[in-house]
């Protein structure tokens, strides 16, 4: 069961008017396009980032048994990102690893804890996103530059009590290499090595063919949406909230004008704080826990689209 | 069940003697510091390498549902390299993501695809360890960069049928942030990003205090083992192969001189392959499944440390 959550939104407040002559486009033109009206800068790296949301998931209570890093980019290649918010919250031999499947991170590290906590393995799984996706935006890439904000979130995750529902109903995930290029970062690793001189500047910075993915993506997530409600035997009207990466204004709003659900059951964030990455997912879930939208009982309909391209469906009982 | 294993061996050897004037040390030197005789340096890069050990651990079977890439460096920053490996293998619409905690993705690795196939989730899991760590080597940190080498290995892991014994019988992991700058790789990230013009060419490759990490892993490892043993009530001569990260030849002696096995029981690839950072606990497992050393029923015990700084060990029924 999900037994905290938490948020952590850079309290710098970028709007799209402050953006548009950086990359060269209307302020219109950037809320037709990305549907964000404006997106937090973070001042301060993701490590710290993710252990202010962590905090407060964790809410003074015991630390956590493990600690999942579920973002879209790393702090640094080695060691990975778990160990950092580890630091930052002033712990010592708690096990931590990292889970990366760039924006649909959080949803499969969701299914690992639970898996994890199903089978005996662990009792209290603290899973972090965070991401700082400003600090890769390429300003001559108009599209992405301004998609992409900051922000962390955290959800801690213990096994149900015997007389509560609360659980994962139900996952799944698809990844179609076929797409691997449509979003990428392509420095960072072996392939365009950054002392590898022929790695140009584009090679590090983030790069999203849009209109491919929404194409393809439409069609895949409305596939699995179909598959979820199949195989869980429910109808649209019984799920509380579906909460869907923040992938762009136009992909949020495909889950009411091609998904079938009503407006008021999707929940947006991508106007206010942009396309967070791997973090969208739990920020607006922890931000709908926060103000009291989601009660306890309500089934979520966790959804979304990631690089590589994959798609990913998680049903929750909170 | 452990149902396949494969390892890639890049044909290219390099000889101590063909880097000891590179990093300007004799040959004995780098013996006696590293323990390695000669390591694998790889023309081709990660997805490639780990596609050849996935095919053999497959073995012309039907595909995996689930592909989980478990080493220390990735391919790229986005997506995640498992999408590689299947775009490489001829794959589309198979489940895939990234386990990262450097040397121990693969230990890890093992322990999630066990917890998600016991859960039912999945049914046939492909992992895949593939490192190139000779792209990271600092010249000027002779040491570190006498240690590394490159390879990849993969292992099938499927449920058990009902007459068999083969599984995980107890996995535990530690992380200490404390020792999170003994091993680094600081570039890559947020923290050192590529097109930032302080980031160095030291911060892009690897960094290594091996005598400080010897010295703290002596202790924690062996903490861990004696947990181990105590846990599963197991004695030492009742495990029939220790399988140890390959972290450098003192770290893999040390399981005889402190850690109290037969050096029969402890297996060793250091000498003829490097650190292959997470590659070098499945590779050493494939090739003592291959050359026919591991028979069905035998105890093994991974175990080893890896940047965090973090344990890890599981006892498996093979």
């Amino acid at each position: 069961m999900i037994s905290g959550s938490g948020l952590y939104l850079p309290p710098k407040i970028e709007r799209s008017e402050d953006i548009a002559r950086r990359i060269n486009r209307s302020v219109d033109w950037i809320h037709q396009k990305s549907g964000v009206f404006e997106r937090r800068v973070s001042d301060i790296d993701v490590d710290k980032m993710g252990a202010h949301a962590g905090k407060e998931a964790l809410n003074a209570g015991p630390p956590p048994d493990l600690i999942l890093n579920a973002s879209g980019v790393p702090r640094q290649t080695i060691p990975d990102t778990s160990t950092f918010y580890q630091k930052e919250m002033g712990f010592e031999g708690i096990p931590s690893f990292s889970i990366h499947c760039t924006c649909l991170s959080f949803i499969t590290a969701f299914h690992v804890a639970s898996s994890l906590i199903n089978s005996g393995s662990h009792e209290r799984v603290l899973i972090i996103s965070a991401d700082r996706g400003t600090l890769g935006r390429n300003y001559d890439e108009p599209e992405s530059a301004s998609l992409l904000g900051d922000g962390a979130a955290a959800i801690l995750v213990e096994p149900a009590l015997d007389n509560e529902q609360s659980e994962l109903l139900y996952h799944t995930m698809s990844t179609w290499p076929s797409g691997s290029d449509l979003t990428e970062v392509r420095g960072g690793g072996t392939r365009k090595h950054p002392q590898d001189p022929n790695t140009t500047k584009e090679d590090n910075l983030f790069s999203m063919d849009g209109p491919a993915i929404y194409k393809i993506a439409r069609k895949q997530v409305y596939k699995t949406l179909l598959e979820t409600l199949k195989k869980t035997g429910l109808k649209r009207e019984s799920i509380d909230w579906v909460i869907p990466h923040q992938a762009s204004g136009k992909a949020v709003d495909a889950y009411v004008s091609i998904g079938g659900f009503r407006r008021e059951q999707v929940l947006e964030t991508i106007s206010q704080f942009g396309n967070c990455v791997a973090a969208s997912v739990p920020m607006t879930l922890s931000l709908a826990i926060k103000d009291g939208r989601i009660k306890r009982g309500d089934l979520l309909l966790l959804i979304g689209t990631g690089a590589g391209l994959s798609a990913a469906c998680s049903l929750i009982r909170y």
